[in-house]
C-alpha cells in the first residue's frame, strides 16, 4: 500500500489528506512498497489510465481527465545551432488544456479529492494554477475555491472566473493569505491542492516519465525548468529518481531548477550552501509565474542539491525577455517569461561552459505566452501602418 | 501524382502555387491518383510523418513541426445528460502550438512553400491565422508577411508580433486590403498561406482523419464545426470524403457548419437555396473569428450541401455567449466564442428534435478563449473582496 512520508524528517502517514509534517514541518510525499512502469504513451491516450500504475490509488474516474499530459517534445533546432550543443529537447506544457505544466498535478489533486470523498477544493494563484484547479473542478462537478492576490489586474481574473469557481480577493497581505485560506480550508471542508500537495507532486513527476518515454528511454545529462514553489521541480526529480529505481533508465539527469535574479531564494540558499531557504526581499522580476520569495519546497529542494541530484542557477530579466524572443521567432514557441527561463539558461551555462556539445538536454516550457500578455511589452515589436491602396 | 483542380469547374491544375482557378475563380482542391490510409496516432506522433500519405509532396521536412495535431479527443459528459445524446465527442483543438486549428493547414502551407522554392510566406488576418503563420515561419527560418486590419488593438497584435513577422497594420478597406496583398504577394514572390489555399486545406482535413482514428472508426452521424471562410469546414468535408474511399468508413458524416446569425452569408445562401454566396450586409458578431462577411470557400460548401454532404446553420450571439460558460463550467474548456458555435448549435438542434439520443457527433472546438479574452465581458462573472485578516 502507498503511504506519505516526510520529505525532510521520514515520519510517516497514512494516504490521507495530509499536506505537510506535524512533526518538522516539511512537505509529504508519496511513497510506493513496490512500483510498476507506466504505459508508454502510444499504449494509451489517457493521462489517469495511463499511469495508473505510477499513481497511489487503486481506482480512478479517467472521464474527468481534459485530456492533459502526452505533450510534444521537440528538437531545438535553432538553439542547438547557436550553443553548439547538438542535443536540446524542448517539453511543450503549453499545449495542456489550460496551456501550463499545472494540469498534470491538477488532474491527480481532483483524482484525491474524490478518494477522500471532498466535495470541495481550493488554491491561493493568481495565475496558471487557479485557471488549471477551476478548470478540473468544473469537469469533476466539484466547488473550487479560488483566491487571488488583491492587486490581480481585472484582465488575469476574467481567464480564471470563465470556469465558474468561487473567486476571492484577498484584500491584504498576500503571505498572509496563504496561511489563512488554507486555515479556513481545514474549518470548511476545503482540499487546497497547492504546489506541494502530495498528490499534484504525483501528477507532476509525469512530465519527466514523458520525457524520457518520446526519448525511448535514451539518456540525459540535463532536465531544466523554471522554479518557484519548488513543488514542481521535486516532482521532476521523484519522477528521475523513480525510473532509476524501476530500471527504466541507467542513470537520472541532474535537474537543474532556474530562478529569476530578482526572486532568487533557492538559488541562493544553494549559492550560500545553506539547508533552509529564507524569505527573499524585495522580490521584482517580470516572470511572475516563478516570483515566490518563500517557496514551501525550498528545503526539500535544498536537500536534492547536496544529495547530487539537483541545482539551482539564476537568469536575469534581460536575459528571459531576449530567450523569450529567441523561442518565439526562432523555434516557432511562444511561451510566458517562466517558461523562457530555461532556455535562457541553457544558453549562460552553455557560454559558461558547463553545457557541452555532447551533452544531451530537455527543457521544459512551462506555459504559454498568452497568459501573461503584458510581458511582450518588453519587447520591441515592430509594425508598419500602410495604406491599403498603396499596396499591390 | 497529385494535381491540382477546380472545385468548380473541375479544370486541372499541375501542382504548383495556383490558388484559385483561371476560368472560374473557385477555390482549386488537391486530388490523388491513389490514396492510402496515413498512419495511426499511435504508430507516428510527428504530424507530418503520420499523414504523409495523405498529403501531396514525395518528401517532407518533419522537423518543422511544432507538434501540431493529435489533439486529444473528449467525451462532452455534461453536455451529453444535457441533451440526452449519449455519445458527443469534442475535439480540442485550442492545445495546437499556436492554440488554434489553423496549425494543422499552416503546417502543410510552409512545406509547400519549401517545395516550390519559396523563402516568403503571407496572410491576411488579424487573428488565429496570423499567429499561426508567424509561428512556423518563424521555426522554418521564411520570412512571414502579415497583414492586419487597421482597426485591430493593440492587445491582439502583440501575440502576432512576438514570432518576429513583417507586420502591416492596412489602412483602409479590410475588404481591398485582402486583394492587394494577394497581389503585391504576387509581384514580390509571398506565398500566401490564406485559408483557401490547397494545401492549407490538406492540413486541415487531418482533422477529421484523427477524429475517426480517436474512435477506432465507429460511425458519426455528424460533425459539427464553426464555419467562416469555408476553407477549413471544405477540408473536414473532402478528409471524410477521403476516408470514404478508402473505405477506412462505411459513410461519411454530415458536416454542419455553424456560422453567427450576425454574419451568415453561407446559412443564408443555404436557407434561400441559391447557389452562390452574396457579401452579408453589416455584419455583427462577438465571434470576430467567424465574422467574414463574403467567404471565399463559400460557394464550395453550397456545392457540398447540394450533395447531400454538409448543412449550414445558425446560432446568436447569445447563444454562443451560453455555451461558453457552459463549456467553462460544466466540461472545463475555455475556448475563443467562435470555439463554443457547435456547442450552441447542438444544444439548439438536440432541443428542436433534429439531433436525437441515438446519433453519435463530434464537435470541433477550434481556438483558445485566450485568443480573444475581450469576449469575457458579456459573461457575469462574479469575484468578491475578502479582507486578509477576515478569512480563516
Amino acid at each position: 500500500m502507498p503511504y506519505l512520508a516526510c520529505t525532510g524528517c521520514g515520519k510517516k502517514y497514512p494516504l490521507e489528506r495530509h499536506l505537510r509534517c506535524g512533526d518538522c514541518g516539511e512537505p509529504l510525499e508519496v511513497r510506493y512498497e513496490a512500483l510498476t512502469p507506466p504505459a508508454r504513451i502510444e499504449e494509451e491516450p489517457c493521462f489517469i489510465a495511463r499511469n495508473a500504475n505510477i499513481f497511489p490509488f487503486p481506482d480512478f474516474r479517467p472521464e474527468l481527465s481534459l485530456g492533459e499530459g502526452a505533450t510534444p517534445l521537440l528538437e531545438a533546432v535553432h538553439l542547438a545551432e547557436e550553443t553548439g550543443i547538438a542535443e536540446i529537447y524542448l517539453k511543450n506544457e503549453t499545449v495542456n488544456p489550460t496551456w501550463s505544466f499545472k494540469d498534470r498535478g491538477t488532474s491527480l489533486g481532483i483524482q484525491a479529492a474524490l478518494q477522500f470523498g471532498l466535495t470541495r477544493v481550493g488554491t491561493v494563484s493568481s495565475g496558471n494554477m487557479a485557471a488549471s484547479l477551476a478548470a478540473f473542478a468544473a469537469r469533476a462537478g466539484l466547488e473550487a475555491y479560488v483566491y487571488v492576490a488583491g492587486d490581480i489586474p481585472e484582465g488575469k481574473i476574467a481567464p480564471i472566473a470563465i470556469y465558474g469557481p468561487r473567486l476571492s480577493r484577498g484584500i491584504g497581505d498576500y503571505g498572509r493569505l496563504y496561511y489563512n485560506a488554507l486555515a479556513l480550508g481545514e474549518k470548511r471542508g476545503i482540499y487546497f491542492i497547492s504546489s506541494d500537495n502530495p498528490f499534484r507532486v504525483e501528477g507532476q513527476k509525469t512530465v519527466a516519465y514523458e520525457i524520457f518515454d518520446q526519448l525511448d528511454y535514451e539518456p540525459l545529462d540535463f532536465i531544466i525548468l523554471p522554479v518557484s514553489s519548488g513543488g514542481n521541480m521535486a516532482a521532476v526529480i521523484k519522477g528521475c529518481e523513480e525510473m532509476e529505481e524501476l530500471g527504466l533508465i541507467k542513470k537520472a539527469p541532474l535537474v537543474i531548477g532556474v530562478q529569476a535574479a530578482g526572486c532568487s531564494p533557492i538559488a541562493r540558499a544553494v549559492a550560500e550552501g545553506r539547508e533552509k531557504v529564507e524569505p527573499f526581499p524585495n522580490p521584482a522580476t517580470i516572470a511572475h509565474a516563478i516570483a515566490n520569495p518563500f517557496p514551501p519546497s525550498g528545503n526539500r529542494i535544498l536537500r536534492k542539491v547536496r544529495e547530487g541530484r539537483a541545482d539551482v542557477i539564476t537568469v536575469t530579466d534581460e536575459e528571459i525577455i531576449a530567450a523569450q524572443a529567441f523561442l518565439a521567432q526562432k523555434e516557432g514557441l511562444f511561451v510566458q517569461p517562466a517558461g523562457a527561463a530555461p532556455v535562457a539558461a541553457i544558453r549562460k551555462l552553455a557560454a559558461a561552459g558547463r553545457l557541452k556539445p555532447e551533452h544531451r538536454i530537455a527543457a521544459i516550457l512551462t506555459g504559454s505566452g498568452l497568459k501573461d500578455t503584458g510581458a511582450l511589452a518588453h519587447h520591441h515589436l515592430e509594425v508598419v501602418s500602410v495604406p491599403v491602396d498603396e499596396l499591390g
